[in-house]
Parts: C-alpha cells; structure tokens; sequence
C-alpha cells in the first residue's frame, strides 16, 4: 500500500523525511558500522547524537539557560506523579485547572501526594471550552499551577498562557509542544510524551527550571527524581537513545521548515481548513467554543451517527484512516499534529465534501 | 564502513535480520502504509504486533499461564524500586545477594523502602565469584529474595538457580535472558532491561506471578504498581511501541535458531572460545573463577596496561568495537550477547593471538 494519511492522536504520523533518514542509517549509521540502536549511550557516537538533538530543542524552542532538558522515559502518566513528588515540598498543595481527561488523570495522581486545589474547570460547559483566567481561584501559597494546553481527547487548547506570577506554571504540552512559538520563561516545567510531535512513544521531553530541582517527597523512586536526571545529563541508567536520535531528526526537519513560526503558521492554517469545512456544512459539527478551538486534535461528529461506520471505511479506502474518535467522545477525531502534511488535511477536506454530497 | 563487530556491554548488537526486516518495513509495516512507530497502540495493527511477541516469549521460555508479561518502561534501573514497592508488603523485609555493581543498585534503592538483609555477597571475594548457596543466609519470613544473575560489570555469573523454597525468588536477568532455558516456575518476578538480548533501549520485560500482585506500598505511583500495567496488558498508557515490535523480531529470529537450547549451545561455545584463548596465554587474563564466568560479559586485562589503548585502536581498525572495560574494573570487555555473531568471536581471538604476537 502507499503511505497513509494517518490521523492517529499518537502514536502518530512522523515526517516521511525522518522515516526515509531511519531507514537509511539503520544499519549503519554515518559510517560508524552500527545501527544506532547498538550504540553504547556513552560511546562518542551516541552522545554526539544525543548533545545535537538537545542544541536543536533549545534553539528551536529559546529554552532558557538556566533550563535543563530532559530526554526521560514513561510518559506523561509518569510525569503526573513526579510533578508533585517533586514540587509539592513544605507547601504540600498545588493548583489544577480541569479541562478534560487528561487533566483529571494528572490531577487524580497529584492527590496521592497533597492538597489539590482545582483552580478552575470547564466541566459545567462539557469541556468544550477552557476557563476564563479572570475566575481562577488562584491560591498565591500553592507549590504550582498545573494545566493541560492542549486536551487531546476533547480537542481543545489555551491560546494564551496563564500568568501565574511567582508561583510556577507546569504544562503538560504533550499534544501541542513545537506546534507554534512558545516562551519557555513562562513556565516551571513543559512536559510531554514524544508519540505527538516529537518522536516514537516512549521518550518523555521534561524542560524543568534549575532553581526547581529540590528534594522530592520522601519515598520517591530514584528514577523519579528529577535530580538523577538533571545531574547526570539524562544518562544515570540508558536512555531510550532509539527514541532521542528521532526526536533529533524531527527537530532537525522542524528547523529546515523554518522553526516554529513557520510551523506554527502551517498549522493554523491546516486547522483552518478543517474546521471551515465542518462549519460551513450542516452535515458535520465539532462542539468546541471556537475561541479554543484546538489545532492539534479536531473531533467532529456526522449529523447522522449511523453513517459513522460508513464514513470511516470509505475514508479508510481513499487512504485517510484512524479516524475514529476517542470512545468517551465518539464521532470522529483528526489529529493533525505537525507531521500531518497539509495535503492530507485537504485529501480529508475533499473527502468529506464527497461523503456529504453521497450521503448527506 | 562495513558492520562492525560491537562488544558493547548494552545498548548492543541486534540480529543483522532484525535490522534489515525494520528497515524494509520502516515506511510501511506489511501493506499498512504506515510505519510500526506512527500506528496507534490501541489499532488492530500494532495490536497484532503486540500479542504475537508476547506469544513468542511465552512459547520461547515456556512461560506459565500463571505469570504475566509486561512490556514497561524506566529500565531494570526502575525495577529496583517497583519490586520493593510492590512485593515488601506487611513483611516489610527481603533478602539480596549482592554479586556486584548491580546487585548494590537493587540494595541501595531497595533500602529506601524496608528492612533489607544481605543474604549472601562475594564482596569479599572481589565479585570474582558467587556466593555458595550453603551459606546463604535466607530468612523464611522475607517478602522475596532477589538475585543479579548476571552482572554485566563483573562478568561473573550464576550457572545454578538458587532454591529459596516458598519465598518468591526475583532476579534482574537484563544481561543474561533468553541466552539460554531457563525454568520460569522457580522465579516470583523476572525482569530485564532490553537492551541486551531483547531489543532497544527504552523497553523493559517484567515477568510476574500473578499472585504476587498485590496493594503496593503507600504512595506508589500509579505507573509503578505492576497491577496497572497486569490489568491492561500494558497499555494503560502508550507503551514503547517500537521497542516492543523490534523485541518481537528478536523473538522471531530465536525461534528461527532453534530456541534457547539452540541459542544457548550457541552462547557456550562462543564463551568457551573466548575464555579458552584468555587461559591459553599469559598475555591475557579473566580474574573470574571459571565456575561462574559469564557467557555474555568477558571481561579481560592485558598483561601491560600500557597497551590498553594500542589494544582498542588496533581492535577498531579490524572491525572489533566497544572493547573498552568498565571504568570501575579497566582492561578490556567483551559482550557476547545474543547477536553477537560467533565469527565476531572467532576474529576476536584471532586479533587477541596477533595482537600478542607483536606486542607481547
């Protein structure tokens, strides 16, 4: 078969360019004889693969000086547990905002350590949109400000960064991280699991703020405290290096498109695109307040849900599949993060025009 | 440059088959359009991936129905803190045998969780040994008792399981699996990194009897509680898919070699070469007593350390990488994992004889 326009929430499509680089190196990488997988991660080989992806993440996204960058393993899932057991401290509470599914798990797991204050939520309004800074019950004693930019599932994102003055802001960026500019300074920690934008699943992108790394909650794992990491340039056990050196071609092909403002453009204007059709037909709705609507993940439902089944075999026969959307939601879900060229975007455009015209 | 022989104590050589069969599915895993890495881990796709490997590993180490495999992340490194969270329950105390570098890893981390007793050690034997299991230690009323039977540093290694009775015996075999049969049934937990025998960095092999699952302790994270990843068949969240799918062509190829009476043979003769060309002349050296030499980590000096780093770069313009020694012992090291073809043995030796013939 040709390759697919994969609509996946992640894993997801990775850039053809990254792929045809793997496959060529993946016997032997740059004349070194060995695949890159069979790279001692304290070889000269591997470390110079590891410092070039770190560089190309800096540059790409102006992290900071006084930033580490992480290249961890276990997900953002981990990641809802070592945020707390490492920031809690003497304060012991923190602050949540509640936007969907995925901030319910991290702030489910930061419960297990402390005080969860939720700062605010959009429950009342199914999530379709995101609360209005003006009513967050900010607690100015908390440890941090946790919040989700980007919700996957409900497909919808923070346009704007919430000013939390001194108290430290944590995202989970795990579905929206290098989709557009971001200031790094504005935050205490950006996580996010790589199977996005970044790389393959199991590579976790921790950028934490030096002053933050402090002693964890006590019984916290060694291999949850940031300081392992951070101390030992992400090398105190191996690295899942398969999934750094990806990551190091994605950032690398990010930068050839023109860094994240290009980026970013491209991506608004696929998103565009996409919700324009929905909008501009009867047929197909998104219910997601447009202000926030997100540009990563579009889930749209048919006005007749028994053609869903439809819909998704004939996408799937021109080549557009996993398409379905997330079970608690239904209807359909396009995740069209960086990787998804514009071409497939309007391949989906035209298709759903001609489904309409067929079915509607 | 042509592949090279890499004696890399891990990450380490693949199967040359392994690689050339990713290779050719890296744009498009079997007619999907898509690689193993872009697909969704919850689609029929890598859901067939998924289960097939574990299949094969069951059927490759006879694995009982009453143990369950998990595909994980955080390497052995992480092990060393789930198992003591998982298993030490009300007994709060355990049993370790410390044979070396990684054997005090487990103990260290294990400490930080209850009472740990040194059941055994060959401390004072330099690790060149195991401990004798008529002077173990035991007690009856241990949570477990955990062994390294491998320790890659050292290259010393356990020929014998050891009979802890009703007590659940768990051992890090990250250097050592599916090197050989090894009887399941006499193990509570099994768990390996993979970046030896089984694939990539970045995936870690757990394999639990399913009545040692049980409430961990207090303010275990969620993603280190063995019963969230038992209850979902690894996929409470996005496993390493990659990892996962490379492990089950490492499987594949196994099998193809007859299994791990086959691979094990395999393994015995490439050692006995090795060690036999060491013996053979006062030129090289193993401190190990032969009755716990490992089959995978030969480690070896050279009568004058002042040729160490003519040895290594000689070594390099044949062919023979990563021969460097672990820091904290010196020399040199060769592992002989799995992959490891036995012509790179056989040009070793040869290159260790020439090498002595000029310089010795």
């Amino acid at each position: 078969m040709a390759r697919v326009y994969n609509f996946s929430a992640g894993p997801a499509m990775l850039p053809e360019a990254v792929l045809e680089r793997a496959r060529t190196e993946m016997l032997d990488w740059q004349g070194s004889g060995m695949s890159v997988m069979e790279m001692s991660h304290r070889g000269k080989e591997f470390m110079s693969i590891a410092t070039r992806a770190e560089a190309d993440l800096r540059e790409l996204m102006a992290i900071p000086a006084n930033y580490k960058v992480l290249f961890l393993q276990g997900g953002a899932s981990s990641q809802f547990a070592m945020v707390p057991m490492n920031l809690l401290g003497a304060a012991g509470r923190a602050d949540y905002v509640n936007t969907g599914a995925w901030s319910k798990k991290a702030i489910a797991e930061a419960r297990r350590y402390g005080t969860v204050n939720i700062a605010a939520s959009s429950e009342a309004e199914k999530f379709n949109t995101v609360p209005a800074f003006d009513a967050w019950q900010l607690d100015s004693g908390a440890a941090y400000v946790h919040y989700t930019p980007n919700e996957t599932i409900g497909g919808v994102e923070f346009h704007w960064v919430p000013d939390t003055g001194t108290v430290p802001l944590v995202a989970d960026m795990s579905s929206t991280i290098l989709s557009r500019p971001v200031d790094v300074s504005r935050y205490g920690i950006i996580y996010a699991g790589a199977q996005k934008n970044i790389g393959p699943a199991g590579l976790t992108v921790v950028i934490v703020r030096e002053d933050l790394l402090a002693e964890p909650l006590a019984g916290t794992p060694t291999m949850f405290d940031y300081r392992t990491h951070a101390d030992n340039e992400s090398m105190y056990n191996t690295p899942p290096t398969y999934g750094w050196y990806l990551a190091g071609l994605v950032f690398e092909w990010i930068k050839d498109l023109g860094g994240l403002e290009a980026m970013g453009a491209i991506n608004q204007r696929k998103a565009g695109k996409l919700y324009a059709a929905i909008d501009g037909s009867d047929f197909y709705a998104n219910p997601v307040d447009p202000a926030c609507r997100s540009w990563m993940n579009v889930p749209f439902t048919l006005a007749n849900p028994e053609l869903d089944a439809t819909f998704l075999s004939e996408a799937k026969s021109e080549g557009l599949v996993t398409l379905k959307g997330h079970r608690s939601v239904g209807g359909m879900r396009a995740s069209i993060y960086n990787a998804m060229p514009e071409e497939g975007v309007d391949a989906l455009v035209a298709f759903m025009a001609e489904f309409e015209r067929k079915h509607g």
